[in-house]
């Protein structure tokens, strides 16, 4: 058996005692067995000591359940680690930060508490996953939409806390939470925005509430422990269509985007597309020689003579069908001042589809539905992966310089690469770009060293440009909080003011986006 | 000379020495005079002793300078009161809510640092108003639109921080801002979200950062003082129109506000407007016994003869002209669906406008253009105002229970009343409404303190109905948030506990939103 750090094996095991009494004693895990089931299954420390895995785990049901366990572990000092569905795969999973936390794990709390297709939102607990709010949804045959990420089998409450990103108009998910329950590493229930007033009527339909909007805190966090969120659903929309802009020449970007932008900005595009280079993916030897030895113009007239498009961007719309038709031709109308592009319609559909038309859809996501369909996209080489994801700015400047850049680093450190010549550029969130790198991760220690080593010379690299990571696996939190150094690390210093103020124990998720307790924030170095 | 409650008048000359040293002599304000300007011109209070009045006024023009007056400050412990611009007004104004505070006014802190028009967005200090953005973005031929509320001449960060409203598309202002500079009580300044980056590229693109996200915590707060700010700006859209339905009957409300919450809640309309009985604005005699003593559906012939819709709702469209047109035609179709809907086209516009077609534009505002011209409107025969704004469910129901609910307020207490037999639903907010009414203040004793009377009653009524204010004057602060009390109060105790943690000498704006510093809390009750 497991004994968290700085415990001893006779306090933990009457912690476990009372956490039995608290959920019953099936709920309380404490064998290696079942405990290994919570740990990162793309760990990039696979085989290595460095790994961290949980001590124990404790599964309560109801938000009495966890103020219980929460009470207990205060009393005991015991570090635990929340996850709700634990599916954050690839950046972290189940597993703890540190090694020998009890993971506080809410999948038991699955009840989708209400679901209002008059108003559009839905109230649930983190143990609901995408697919089960879609299932409630569907078998009521409500006209709302949820707005899955690429696997449907992860938490909501999960996904929104950590800030993921999906692609229909509600695409940001933390922005489409409306309120919250947290109980605070006291114990204390504390309902934030409109559920502070009791009997609210609009807990799910304005945030704020009246005085400090605190929910803000509890996303990327270890201040709290979230027991219900309102999400804000998006009402069926009538139709769908995409449309696809091509342009010709390396320094068409610059138009490209800057109209990509006014588009976004201005809520004529709503929904999230990437903005790619097609050329990049060609396996074309030739193409491989142009790319590393000729000119940019070499480069074009080898796209040109292709028929391939230098840069494209894909626009998809939602909404009423002659909407989405005029506003597909605006943009065309917009993208027409850059010579030469050209456009593509792409797929057109109707809502709500039926079922042999969604049987034909190989990536329902984008159109509500939850789905696992990425995990055989993802490419079965791996044994995982892992995420880098930069926040980079909406402009085509920032796009090559960001591609020029990060390709260097993997130059530096020989490695024949992971990095891809060009890689999508995603909008998941309003205003920015964020680029999302694939790591591998192997049953191989000397592989995984080498990729780590690579990770965290992307951070440093990117941080020197001014470009920060939005979100990363736990074996990397402390170099990305390093990097948001702004005078001395101020943010930090503030986070941690309010990590004592509220945890003093220490208790909740230790370590957490670089955020650790008093006694362990040596720890940090 | 006043003093601040708790201060020697030796030790407070000695703050206010140091202050001149830090700031310069001009722009320190201690006499009656001065200080007199920085009172509530449309206080409840007026003439009555329980007008809270500040001790003096200091008005740094740097960062460097806040740093140093919150050192002074909270060396000696004295209750400071931010103001941007001091424009708060129906919500207090420019006065604090303790009495004897010093004003710490921001006005001289004027600096547009960046403009964006190709991201669209600005980086301000809060002395910037919405005029001063606007002449800058003119002088510059820039094609982006700020948001301005209804008098322009208040600063975007005061209101933003209040979570005011505008009218264009990115009408919720507290939403629409990115990335913070905050001094902390202690004098350290923090940047958030991205801005904790040094060199960060996209402190005004993507707003969460990484780890917790604290902007919503210096929101309606007294937790630090916000020196910059960034705002996303409205692309300058193509084109407007604006479009009215109008229904029969009372009970055509309800599909009239469902219809209405699906357009909103889709992104099909994004912008601000009301939903309105045209019948409560009639003077004629008939109708005000029919509602008195009629049956509904005599309410109901009397509008039909008179060719007035029961409820109206105006359509606010922007974008490219065949969009809106397209928008405009799918609204109507969808409110076919009730019977003797009618419609009628609205304004309609290209921009930009030039001088001639702005000039026959009574209310500039809905079109970026930072205007006066409310206070022309708001009736010139009361001394000020203040307002009651509860949020309520985007419903049918709602609407007319609020109205009854409300309307039997003013008659329990036996007023004639303030209270409009109907009275405008706003939308300035997604997903809730929001309802404003406006309270005259009078230079009365009596006919103020009566109005407090309904006022308080008015905010206990609302939440015993589950309605919470969004927002309040300084005078009933308390009030409102005492009716945020699930679980004893529990989300206050939360505020203050991190009250306790940022600022432990109490110096920041001590009772703002009913929060007070540990030394200070029985002054709650």
């Amino acid at each position: 058996m497991r004994v968290p750090p700085g415990l001893t094996p006779a306090d933990f095991e009457n912690a476990r005692k009372q956490w039995e009494q608290a959920v019953g004693r099936d709920w309380v895990f404490s064998s290696d067995e079942d405990v290994d089931t919570y740990r990162d299954s793309y760990s990039p420390f696979w085989h290595e000591g460095d790994e961290p895995v949980p001590s124990a785990a404790v599964a309560p049901k109801t938000v009495e359940q966890v103020q219980e366990v929460l009470r207990v572990a205060s009393s005991y000092k015991i570090p635990l680690w929340t996850i709700s569905t634990g599916k954050n795969l690839g950046y972290g999973g189940s597993a703890p930060l540190l090694s020998g936390s009890v993971v506080l794990d809410l999948k038991r709390m699955d009840r989708v508490i209400e679901v209002n297709d008059k108003n559009h939102y839905a109230l649930v607990e983190p143990g609901v996953s995408y697919f089960d709010l879609y299932r409630h949804i569907q078998d009521r045959n409500l006209k709302v939409w949820i707005d899955p990420p690429d696997p449907g089998w992860g938490s909501l409450i999960g996904n929104a806390l950590e800030r993921g990103g999906g692609y229909t108009p509600l695409r940001d998910h933390f922005d489409a939470h409306c309120g919250m329950e947290v109980v605070l590493a006291n114990g204390e229930i504390v309902r934030t925005g409109m559920g502070a007033l009791p009997q609210s009527q609009t807990w799910q339909q304005y945030r704020y509430g009246f005085g400090p909007y605190v929910d803000g805190i509890f996303s990327q966090s270890n201040l709290g422990v979230v027991t219900k969120m309102g999400f804000w659903l998006y009402p069926q929309p009538e139709a769908f269509l995409s449309g696809t802009v091509g342009v010709a020449k390396r320094d068409d970007l610059f138009p490209l985007v800057e109209n990509f932008a006014y588009l976004m900005n201005s809520g004529i595009v709503q929904a999230t597309t990437t903005v790619v280079s097609p050329l990049s993916y060609s396996r074309d030897p030739q193409l491989r020689v142009l790319r590393a030895q000729g000119s940019t113009s070499d480069v074009e007239r080898y796209a040109a003579e292709k028929n391939l498009p230098y840069w494209s961007v894909s626009l998809p719309f939602y909404g009423p069908a002659k909407v989405i038709a005029a506003q597909w031709e605006y943009a065309k109308q917009r993208f027409r001042a850059i010579p030469g592009a050209t456009f593509q319609d792409g797929a057109s559909y109707r809502f709500p589809l039926d079922t042999d038309q969604l049987a034909k859809i190989v990536n329902p996501v984008p159109f509500g539905v939850p789905s696992l369909q990425t995990f055989s996209i993802g490419g079965p080489r791996s044994q995982g992966h892992m995420w880098f994801s930069p926040i980079i700015p909406m402009s085509g400047d920032a796009i090559l310089e960001a591609q020029n850049v990060f390709d260097q680093v993997y130059q530096d450190l020989g490695s024949s690469s992971a990095a891809p010549p060009g890689f999508p550029i995603w909008n998941f969130f309003a205003r920015a770009f964020v680029i999302i790198y694939f790591f591998p991760i192997e049953h191989d220690i000397e592989k995984n060293r080498r990729n780590r080593e690579i990770f965290r010379r992307l951070v440093k690299t990117s941080a020197e440009h001014g470009w920060g990571e939005y979100r990363t696996h736990t074996a990397f939190m402390g170099d990305v909080m390093d990097a948001y150094s702004f005078n001395d690390h101020a943010l930090l210093r503030l986070h941690e003011t309010m990590k004592d103020a509220l945890d003093p124990n220490g208790v909740l998720s230790p370590g957490k986006n670089g955020i650790w307790p008093k006694g362990m924030r040596k720890a940090r170095t």
